[in-house]
C-alpha cells in the first residue's frame, strides 16, 4: 500500500474550492456543510498534498470586514506554517458575482471591465502575500450566448487590454508571477472565448508580454469538446507554455463534471502523466476536481486520496512502459529513421530542396508495410490493465 | 499467457467484413488486399474464434453468376466444416449500392422499398442455408439529411411494414430467426432513424411480432451519441431483448471508429462484460470492428487477437470484482434495504398507499449520509488497473 | 405585429420554474429576485399564455406549514380564476433535496425509493386539485456516475415498480392522469437512465399500464445527445405516445441550456412545429426554458414573448411551406409511387412474397436518378429565411 | 430573383474536389460519374463563381505520364482563359495514398516525411503555374489513434520542420504564397494534431516565418467539436491571420458532413458572413462542401447555386441588421461606455493602477440591470426569419 503514498515531493495540490465544494448543482442544493480554509489545509497535509491554491473569495469572502480579513489571513498562515503546505497558485473569482453575468474583462460594460481589473490587482496582491508564483486566469464568464453586434472582436481586444495591463502591474509590483490562461469550451457560457488550449496559445502570441504568459490546461475542459487532452498538453509543452496543469476527469460532450482524476479515461490519464513525467514538467500537479454530490466528507477525502493515488499508479505504469522491452522494441520499429533524408529536410537550402525533389522513393515498399500500432496499443492496454507477463 | 486464450466456448465471432476490411476511408483508398472468405474462416479458427457472420454480399458478390455463387458456397462450407466454425448470424447489405442512397426499407421510392425487401428475403435464405439463427437489421441508410415533408412519419410506417412482412416470411419459411435491430445515431446519414438502443426497443413495441424482434446493440454506436453503452445493454437485458451484441470501441462525439474492443474505454468495456457475464447472456460475443488503417494483415490478426484477449482479461476482472471482499462490503452498505417499506411499494393496494402516505421518514438522517461511491469507484479502478493488493 | 400575437387557443404554457427562474448556475449566484406564483400567472396571462404548470415545491415550499399551504393555494386559485389560466400539467420535484442525491425511484436506498413514491402521490393529489390532466416524470437524479455492482438492472426494476404503483394509485384515485416520461441524456447525473425519447418508449412497453404512459420529449434533451429532435417526436407520434412536449433550444454536445424556443436551431424548430401542427397534436405547447442569466425581469418577459412569437412565426411558415407549389411539386417527385409493388409489400402472403422475389427491377434506372433533396432543402431554407419570391 | 445572383466580384470559389465529388462514403460506393476539370470550370463560371481551387492530384492524377500532364494543363488553362475563372488557392493531397496512412509531415517514418515535403514542393510549383496566391495545408492524416511513445511531441517538431522548410522554399522560388493552415479535430484520424483554429494560431507562433502563415478555418471543422465558428474566425481576424476561409455546414458532434453552406446552422452562417463582410475580409469565399450523396449532377449544381445564393441572402441580412434602427439602439444600450474608466485601463501606469484600485463602483446598480440580450437575439432571429416589420 505504501507504494502509492503521496508525498510533498510529488507536488500534489488542491484548490480550497475543490475539497471544500459543498455539492450544489443546477438542480440541487448543497449536500455538504462549508468547511474552513485552515481545516482544509490540515486535512490536505495529512493526506500527503504539497500545496493549496485559492481564488480571492475562497479565502476572503467578498463581504468580509478588514478585521475579519486580517483574522482569516492569520489563521490561514498559521495552518500553512503548521503543516508546511505551500500556496503555489492563486486566481480571481470573476464568475460568481452577478456583476460578471455577461463577462468580466470582456464585458460590453466598461465599468465591469474596469472593476474586473481592479479585483484582479487586489487578488494578485493577496496571492503574492502567500507566495503564489503562478497566477491563473480562467475566464468562465468571458463568452456569449448571443453574438451581439461585433462583440467577439471587441472582446478579443478588451481581453488583451486587460492582460497587458495586469502584466505591467505584475512587473511594476515585482510579483514575478507567471500568468497561466485556462481555457474551457463552454459552461457557464454557451460559448466561452478562447475555448481550447490551442486558442489560448494563439492568443498569447498577440500579447505585449508573451513570455510571461502560458497555459493552465484542464483535463476536463478540452475533453468536453471531444479533443485529446494529451495532444493539448503536448502542444503546450512543445511551445514552452505549460505553466500549470489542472487534473481531473470527464466524459466527452457533456457538462463540466470535474471528476476524480483517472476515474473515467484511464488511457488519456496515463498519456497525460507520461507527458508530464517524461517531459520533465516541474510544476504542481493540481487537482481541479470535486467529489461526487453523492458523497459526504468521508467520500470527499476518499476522492482526494484517490486523485493522488491514481496519479502515482499511473506514474508507476509510465516507468513500466518505458522499461518494457517488447514495447520499446515495437516503438523502435515504428520510428523508421533515414539519416540521409532527415539531413535533407532538417534545414532548407536550394541544394537540399533540389536533391529532395530528385529523390526517388520506394513508394510501394513503404505502402505495403503496416505500422504495427494495433500491437503497440494492445501492449499499452495490458500495461494499464496490469496483466503484462500474465 | 494461456490464461487469456480464446476458445470456442467463449462464443467469439467476427464478420467477414471486419477482419476482411481493406481499410479505405472517406479520404483514402484501400491499404490492404481483399482476402477470401475461406481464408478468413481458417484464420479465425486458428485464433480461437467460434463463429463467423456475413452480409449477403460479403459472401456472394452482387454480380456473381449462379455458377460462381455455387462455387463460393461450396468453398465456404468446406472451410466451415474443416474448422468447425459456425455461422450464428447473417444480415443484408442495404447500404453500399447507390440504389439505397436515400434509404432501403424507408426510401421515399416505393420501388427501392420493394427491392430492399426482396434482397432481404434472398439474404435470409442464404443465412438459413448456413444455419444462422439471428438475423440482424442495421438500417444504415434509413435516415435523412433533409426532412422532406412528412418523411419521418412515413419512414416509421414503411420500416414497420417491411419488418412485419419479413417476420411473416420468417415464419412461413420456418427459419426461426430471431431478428435483432442494430441502432446507430448517424453516419452514413446525417441522422439515422431509430438512433439508439432505446429507440429500437420503443419501435419493437409497435410491430406485429414483437416477441420475434430484439436488439443488437453496438458499443460504438450509442457511444457516438455520448450515451452509456452499459446502460443501453442493461435496458435491453431488462426488456428481455438482448438478442445479439456488437463489441468494439469508440471515442464519443465523432465518426464511427469501430476500434478494437477494449482499446479506448476500459471502464465501459468492463461494465459491458460484467453485464453480459453476470446476466447469463448466452449469445455470441461478436466483434464488429476493424483494424486501424495504419495496419497490414499482421496488424489485422493482432487486432483480432486483441479483441478476444481483452474480453477475457476483463471477464477475469469481473470475477475478481465479484469476489473482492472489500468491494462487496462497500456494495452491501450501498444497497440499503428496508423490508417494511419495500413490502409497501412492491405492489399497489389502497392500504399500502395509505400506509406509505402516513409513513414518517428520518429525512435528515438519510440526507446526511454519503453514498460511498468515490470509494467504490476507486476500488473498481484499482481492479481494472490491476493493482488491488499492492 | 398582431399577426404573431399569442392567444389561449394556441395552448402555450410555461412552468412556474421557467419565468420564475432566478438565474443561478454552477458558477454563479442568483441574479433575479424570486417572484410569486400569482404574479407569474398574471404576467403569463397578460402575454397571451393559456396555462401554467408546476412541480409540487414550485407552488408549496417543502417547509410550508399547513396554514401557509392553504393560503398559497387560495392565492394561486384566485390568480387562475382572475386570468382564466389553466393548469394542464403537474410534476414532482425529485431532484433538489439532498435526499435524492443518488436517485429517487431508483435510489439504492429503499427508504429513498419509498419516500419518492410518497412525495409523488402527494404531488399528484396537488396537481389533481388544480385540474392537471398530464403528470410528468422527469427522473433527473435517476442515473449514475458510478455503475456500482448491478445497479442499472436494479434501477430498471425499481423504476418500473414505482411507475406501476403510481399508475394504480392514479386509477384508484380516479385522477385520470396521463403519465408522460421526460427523458434526458445527462445532467445533473453523469448518465441518466432512459436517456432518450426512444429509451422512454422502450421502457413503457415493459410497464403494467402502457396505455396510460407516454412521453414528454424536450427539445434540448435529445439535442444535447446530438440527436434529431424532429425524429424523436416523430417516433413518439408514430407510437401514439406524444402526450406532452417541452419546447426550448440548445446547442448540441454541451450542458443543458434551456434557451428560448427557436433561438438557435431554426430549422429543427421549424420541423418540430411542422410535426406538431401537421399531426394534429392537441396538447399544450409547453416552454420549458428560462431567460439567459444576463437578463433582469424585462429580459424574462422578452424571453417569454419570444418563445410564443417564434412558434407562431414558424407555424406561419409551415402553412407557407405546405402551400408552396414549387415545394409541393418537388415533394411529389420525391415520393415515387408504385401501386403494384406497394400492393405486394403491404401485407405478407406466400404469394406476394414469391411475386416479389420474382420481380425484376430496373436497378440502373433507379440508381442513376438523384433524389432532388438539395433543391428541396434550399427551398425550405428560403421559406425559413423569408426570401421566397424574392 | 436577380437580387441574389452571384457575380465574380463576390469572390466565390469551389474546389475541383467539391462539385466533382462522386459521392462515395465509408459505407457506399460512388453514385456519380467523374467529371473533367475543364467541364467543372465551365459549369462554375456559368453559375457565377469567381475561381476554382485544386489539390495537385485533383488536376494531375498521381499516375499521369508527362505527356498526359501537359495535355491536362493545356486543357485546364484553356478552360480558365475561356471563362475568366482564376485559381486563387492550391493545396497538396497528402491523405489519399496509403503511404500517408499514419501521417505525412508527421509520420514516424522519416521517408514518408521527406516524400511529403517533396510532393508539396512539386504541388507548390503546379499551383504557382496557375497563379495561386494562397497555399493551404490540411493535415488530414497528421494525427493518431494510438499515442505511441513520445509521438505527439515528435510530431509537433516534424510538422514545424516541414513548414519551415517549405516557407524557405516559397521564398527561394519567389512564389509569394501565403500559407494557410486548415485545422480539423478528427476524421480521418481519431485525433488530428492542431485540431482547432486556435491550435493552428498557437502553432504559427512557433514557426520561423510566422508572418507568412495564417489559417484557413472551415465552418464544419470547428463545428464538429461543438465550438462556435464565428468565434473561431473572430480570433483569426483579431490576430490578422484570416488568410482564407472554407464555407460549408455541419451538425455538431458527428462525422464531417461538408453540407451546403447555410443549410443547417442559419444563425452561425449569418454571423460568419457578418464577420467576413464587416471586417473587410478581401479573400475568396471558398465553398469546401459537396452535394449530398442522394443527388445526381442536377442536384450538384443546385447545391453549388445554393451555397452562393444563401451567402448573398445572408449578406443582405447583414446589411439589414446593420441598418435596423431598433437593433442598433439596443446595441448602443448594450455597449456601456465610460470614458474615464476606459482611460485608466487603456494603458498601464502606476498612477492609473492606483486610481483604478481606489475607484469605488456602484456595484449594486450595475448588478441589478439586465443586459437586454433576449431582446437583441429575438430581433436578430426576426431579421433572419425575414419577418421584421410584420
Amino acid at each position: 500500500m505504501t507504494q502509492y503514498q503521496p508525498k510533498p515531493e510529488h507536488k500534489f495540490t488542491f484548490g480550497l474550492w475543490t475539497v471544500g465544494n459543498p455539492g450544489s448543482d443546477p438542480f440541487g442544493s448543497a449536500v455538504r456543510e462549508t468547511i474552513s480554509a485552515p481545516y482544509i489545509v490540515e486535512k490536505l497535509a495529512e493526506l500527503g498534498a504539497w500545496g493549496v491554491n485559492f481564488h480571492d473569495n475562497d479565502l476572503i469572502p467578498a463581504d468580509a470586514t478588514p478585521e475579519q480579513e486580517r483574522q482569516i489571513k492569520k489563521d490561514f498562515r498559521a495552518a500553512l506554517d503548521a503543516t508546511g503546505l505551500v500556496v503555489p497558485m492563486a486566481t480571481t473569482n470573476l464568475f460568481k458575482d452577478p456583476i460578471f453575468r455577461d463577462g468580466a474583462f470582456t464585458s460590453a460594460d466598461a465599468r465591469v471591465r474596469a472593476y474586473a481589473i481592479q479585483k484582479t490587482m487586489k487578488a494578485m496582491d493577496l496571492g503574492a502575500e502567500f507566495g503564489a508564483e503562478t497566477y491563473v486566469f480562467w475566464g468562465g464568464r468571458e463568452g456569449t450566448e448571443v453574438d451581439a453586434g461585433s462583440r467577439t472582436l471587441d472582446a478579443m481586444a478588451w481581453f488583451r487590454e486587460a492582460l497587458n495591463f495586469l502584466a505591467e502591474y505584475n512587473i511594476s509590483q515585482g510579483y514575478n508571477y507567471k500568468f497561466a490562461l485556462e481555457p474551457k469550451p463552454n459552461e457557464p457560457r454557451g460559448d466561452i472565448f478562447l475555448p481550447t488550449v490551442g486558442a489560448a496559445l494563439g492568443f498569447i502570441a498577440t500579447l505585449d508580454h508573451p513570455e510571461m504568459v502560458g497555459v493552465n490546461p484542464e483535463f476536463a475542459h478540452d475533453t468536453m469538446a471531444g479533443l485529446s487532452f494529451p495532444h493539448a498538453i503536448a502542444q503546450a509543452i512543445d511551445a514552452g507554455k505549460l505553466f500549470h496543469v489542472d487534473l481531473n476527469d470527464q466524459k466527452m460532450g457533456r457538462f463540466d463534471q470535474d471528476l476524480r482524476f483517472g476515474s473515467e479515461n484511464y488511457k488519456s490519464a496515463f498519456y497525460t502523466v507520461k507527458l508530464l513525467e517524461d517531459s520533465g514538467y516541474q510544476g504542481p500537479r493540481h487537482f481541479d476536481a470535486h467529489a461526487l454530490r453523492t458523497e459526504d466528507y468521508d467520500g470527499v477525502w476518499e476522492f482526494a486520496r484517490g486523485c493522488m493515488r491514481t496519479y502515482l499508479i499511473l506514474k508507476d505504469k509510465v516507468e513500466q512502459y518505458n522499461a518494457d522491452e517488447e514495447i520499446q522494441a515495437a516503438l523502435a520499429e515504428y520510428f523508421v529513421k533515414d539519416e540521409a533524408l532527415s539531413g535533407l529536410t532538417a534545414r532548407f537550402s536550394p541544394e537540399n530542396a533540389q536533391k529532395l525533389k530528385d529523390t526517388s522513393f520506394d513508394l510501394d515498399g513503404i505502402r505495403s508495410k503496416g505500422r504495427g500500432l494495433e500491437k503497440i496499443d494492445q501492449l499499452t492496454a495490458e500495461v494499464l490493465l496490469g496483466v503484462r507477463g500474465k
